[in-house]
């Protein structure tokens, strides 16, 4: 594939992707800062989405369903993987509309540093499942000194404490057991039921930014950046792990519910797309 | 040490250890059956306790602070390396009381099969926090099968659901980003604050009562019970991962806070003969 044929792809998507069509003002400024932080962050290190275009932008049969995605990998050089980006608005038979968007980044096996992953869920105006963390990618339990130097030394506990003060806010349990598995013991897993649209945006503006840049700006400051020497021995480890958690992310998150949301052809082809970047 | 010798400490520290003296009736009913149906399941399979009688019962100078600890090992052809049984009891300053209870049980390395977990801990009469769990003994990420086997087949999460719909429960975090790390997915840790003293005995018997026994029954039928094989370069992991979790545990929960509610000297006494048992 030639660099200029690329571009075209890339630019194909990438407006649909980065307007978050669907979802509050806030709600998308949040998301367009995220993406731009990281981006501006990589920059040359990331490649273009390359993903055919309709896998960046699709739909259902009715018109009901909408979603875009977009994956850039880094560069040989670079200890980024992928970055991936979606957004998916499905109307609802109540009237309403399910809006989810989210932001991960996983790193490649150059280091073992943890990946980060956001996921905000909304099911109606006044609710808001918020994933946020940055899972590591080692048992936690045989590495002590892992556990402390991303996860104690960062203060991320003080970031989910910040929203787990706010009345509305509850804790979220995945009814997924592996995704519990996954997520790392300061993870934010969070759902939040307000009274008003008004205050649930207000939460996202004044709560929910604020903690998802802080908790982005560590993982680009302290996993992201740094070097680790990974072991050859280790890096088999890393890369089975890697591989498994994308395997059954990719299940649980997607096989289930894409089917379901945009009929079995769009689902086989958006799957396909998205495991070859998951293949570690 | 002979026979004899053994029975007598064991006789010496054991009717302090089944008396929990100063907590509810319930409560100590609660504790009493968890530890007979134990012993019961196990039978001859557990030796005594051996632990020095000023280990199975200890206070501090002032007479403020009482404690038992009651570990009994289990024999060579056991799956069981040891159970662990303890009360704690405290004055506080405020003319309150904390009180403490748990009862856990360890397996060896003939099997992978999750250990046993329960902490009631009680800082006054209308708070408890419950831990409960059978924490694994895997990296559940790497071993999505053993995640099934132990978690989802024996529908743990129903028994965590039990708790959670209480009104009067919280999600409980622990201060240690280990022990959080330790527990599984659908490890129970909740906080009960009651507005009434009769309320919170009425929780312990109806609701925390029966899911403990649930959970302890679960253990002992899918995890203690049967044979599961542990190929040896598994074990060697096991045994690694075993001794990590049993060293930093004590770190966590007794050297912090015995020397403060003990006095040092005690305090080291107690955590000398228990670590003997915790070195896998």
């Amino acid at each position: 594939i030639s660099a200029p044929f690329h571009m075209e792809l890339h630019n194909e998507g990438r407006p649909k992707f980065i307007e978050f069509p669907y979802v509050s003002s806030p709600h998308r400024s949040l998301m367009l800062d995220l993406v731009s932080t990281v981006e501006t962050y990589f920059d040359s290190q990331l490649l273009p989405c390359t993903l055919p275009p309709d896998v960046q932008y699709y739909q259902n049969q009715g018109g009901t369903s909408h979603a875009s995605l977009h994956i850039r990998s880094g560069h040989v050089s670079s200890p980024i993987d992928f970055i991936l980006g979606s957004w998916i608005h499905c109307q609802l038979p109540n009237g309403g509309a399910l809006n989810i968007t989210s932001l991960s980044a996983y790193l490649n096996s150059s280091t073992d540093s943890p990946n980060f992953l956001m996921e905000l869920i909304r099911s109606s105006p006044t609710s808001l499942v918020l994933i946020l963390d940055l899972p590591p990618r080692k048992d936690l339990v045989l590495d002590p000194e892992y556990l402390q130097k991303f996860y104690e030394d960062t203060k991320l506990e003080a970031q989910r404490q910040l929203l787990e003060k706010i009345p509305e806010v509850k804790p979220y349990f995945s009814s997924s057991l592996y995704i519990r598995s996954v997520v790392s013991p300061t993870a934010i897993l969070i759902r939040i039921e307000s009274e008003k649209v008004e205050r649930m945006e207000e939460i996202i503006e004044d709560h929910v930014g604020p903690v998802a840049r802080q908790v982005l700006q560590l993982w680009l400051d302290k996993c992201a950046s740094e070097k680790r020497e990974v072991a050859e021995t280790e890096r088999e480890y890393l890369q089975k792990r890697d591989e498994l958690v994308r395997t059954k992310t990719i299940e649980i998150d997607l096989a289930s519910s894409l089917p379901r949301l945009f009929g079995p052809e769009t689902a086989d082809r958006v799957m396909a797309a998205v495991k070859e970047y998951f293949s570690a």
